[in-house]
């Protein structure tokens, strides 16, 4: 892995912490959940999905293995694809007056957060912007523990199985936010590849740029030696920046999308090549859950926000710029922004990601974030991502409102390798407008 | 990492489970103790450690930082180094006798091991056999949930602090045994690298060697996908095999250890090489505690039980062979024993230990075995390690008594990678007297 040096200067707190739930990987873990859930003591379950998701083998699967084992199942299939504060809350309205004692999500990043959050403000009612991050919120802390929570991912990308966090549009002010805390964490994930057989190629391409994203804005996020050492231990954040333990998880889940994602991507029958996606999936969400991402992911939700007419195949029919997407159309430009605040670090990025082996030789540092740059955009091109942010529709003008939105991002943007300004925002976005 | 394919062949279970416990790493964590004991709701603590312990800094810090939180502390310091049946037991009265809510280890693997029986004993009275692994005792199930327990490492090596795992002699059997049940993970570990300072030599040496072993035993092992499918997902063991997840944790403790642990033992002003290996010896307690290790664990413990008179410098004044140096004496020999049945790893493993590029490259994987132990020979011989178990007094006669202890530890030689018979042992001993 080697870059240890990268937390040798000690300007800010000298630890960090691990924290990860409990996980079970491997083909047809989903028909295990009744013993899960009778493990965790859960007897009446409020099951969360979507539309689509309800009318899949996999929900069915769910619900036959958890009424097998004697547990009562109240399916709920309102979540919203890219959930709002509305559908947060009406999630939790559900969940309050079904008085249930355990949670089970069948989904996407979409479904999991919602399933955290209809779980917290069911057990403690509060007004929504109470438990959301700050500036948008008042970042109360969860009170105390909630009832248990099992996360079955569906797509490979998320990562929501094993963090801490929960992502919504604040429709109020057109952007994203959300809420972070240890006690939302599932109390168990089931990570079974079988879903991945049947994902259409877009959603694969789409989650598996979410994954590299996770795990390289891990790697290359601010050291937690430089972050400020907290008031108390217990408010250290989530986000606590770069640390050795999440170095390991990213490095790997890096290694992993460089070798596998273009074959998943392009041969839905390719086993192997989604399987090790959806590990990987679950190792950048074991780093990024330690670590917090940056940059791509802070200027992805005006991206997502502010969306005209966009749509993906494999996507419901509705303009929208699939989270992942969304995300990876910002990296390039990011990772050339940042790279001189870490340049090793983004030279092994892009070694792990593939880059041809004499270029990551002979690259000087200065170099090191156009060649992790051009590591990204080659498999963004095999695996046809649209080519920068006027490929969904983006164009100069909008330049400013993008960075306006991106710029409230605070725990995001703060968690870069280094400063980044209202108008760095700007020339970042308008150097992702066109890639090739 | 590679070796990927060592999971293709599925003859038995399609599953693994990841389970790790909250950890905090860093200068100074033991100072934040306070404050976690808070977080968890602990107001009375019995507080585990050994006499030698109670009288340093550590134990100071810890009781001063309780103190200061409001958290009422009962020392107890009579845990004996490498705990016995007696000694669990008497723990174990003592707590039950106080009435505890939460349990604080500051120690290395003997304290931590008993503060998690005596917790365990405290909360679920029973006859001492009832949880212990079979075939020695019944192996139960641990029935619910145990008050937290925060330990605290004061060694590189026992990786205790993250794993479901206590360890003590039986005295009756003259066998070590021990206990294994997800309810016995530690709340919180915290990792304080500062404690590394003090450390004799010998004491940074052998735990060093633990953790090198935990990490090839677990990389080595019998893959999940060759163990047997459970009848009930909730009794997939522990010591699962190796897995992609454990794999991950093991391949950067190897590449620790590889790089460090010389520097460490023989300069102990060397704070990076003493830091890494304290961070190592946290990975490799993730990855064992979700491998389980195989053959030298399963043979140190007669090595460390039949001890006639040898003696280390840093430890009590008794005959004692180290565990950690009752481990690596074997591992030599074990892996040249079991390179036949994953050449690829064992290779992978004496790379990643620091064997020379080119001899890794021109390695038939014939010699695979060879390769690897000669890479952990060439750092048992410049950390000033014992020559084979002549060098702490076994000689031939010793043999069968030796072989015939180690043949119980069911749990230990299943996760091997091939078969060990009594006779295997025997060679494999054999093998062990004298390396160089």
């Amino acid at each position: 892995m080697g870059c240890g040096h990268y937390y040798a200067d000690i300007t800010g707190d000298t630890a960090f912490a691990v924290d990860t739930n409990a996980l079970k990987y491997g083909s047809g873990v989903l028909r295990e959940i009744g013993d899960d859930a009778q493990v965790l003591g859960m007897t009446r379950i409020m099951l969360l999905t979507d539309r689509d998701l309800a009318k899949t083998a996999h929900v069915a699967v769910v619900c036959e293995a958890l009424g097998a084992a004697g547990v009562d199942v109240v399916v709920y299939d309102e979540v919203a694809v890219e959930p709002t504060d509305t559908s947060f809350l009406r999630a939790a309205a559900a969940a309050r007056d079904g008085r249930f004692n355990g949670y089970v999500a069948v989904g996407g990043g979409s479904v999991i957060d919602t399933a955290k959050a209809a779980n917290l403000y069911a057990t403690y009612p509060a007004d929504l912007l109470e438990y959301v991050n700050p500036p948008i919120g008042r970042g109360k802390p969860v009170p105390g523990p909630l009832p248990p929570l099992i996360a079955c991912p569906t797509t490979s990308g998320t990562g929501s199985e094993c963090t801490p966090i929960a992502i919504f549009d604040y429709t109020a002010m057109h952007a994203k936010t959300g809420i972070v805390s240890r006690r939302m964490r599932p109390a168990l994930g089931l990570v079974d590849p079988d879903v991945t057989s049947t994902l259409p190629s877009t959603v694969v391409a789409c989650s598996g740029f979410d994954v590299l994203s996770h795990a390289v804005e891990s790697f290359t996020a601010l050291p937690y030696t430089k972050r400020a050492k907290p008031a108390q231990p217990r408010l250290r954040p989530a986000s606590q920046g770069a640390n050795p333990y999440s170095d390991v998880a990213c490095t790997e889940a890096m290694r992993l999308t460089g070798e596998y994602i273009v074959r998943a991507v392009n041969d839905p029958k390719d086993t192997e090549a989604r399987e090790r996606m959806m590990f990987a999936s679950t190792l950048a969400g074991i780093g990024f859950g330690n670590a917090g991402c940056h940059a791509p992911h802070g200027m992805s939700y005006s991206v997502s926000g502010l969306v005209k007419s966009f749509h993906a195949s494999g996507y419901p029919e509705k303009p929208l710029v699939p989270h992942g997407m969304s995300v990876v159309l910002n990296s390039p430009a990011v990772f050339r922004f940042t790279a001189h605040a870490c340049p090793e670090r983004h030279l092994e990025a892009a070694r792990l990601l593939g880059a041809d082996a004499s270029d990551v030789k002979n690259c000087s540092l200065e170099d090191a974030g156009r060649l992790l740059a051009s590591a990204i955009l080659r498999l963004m091109k095999a695996t046809h991502i649209p080519n920068g942010l006027q490929g969904v529709g983006y164009a100069e003008a909008d330049i400013p409102e993008l960075a306006k939105g991106a710029f409230p991002q605070h725990r995001l943007l703060k968690n870069a390798p280094c400063e980044i300004t209202l108008s760095d925002l700007e020339g970042i976005y308008r150097d992702a407008l066109r890639y090739w």
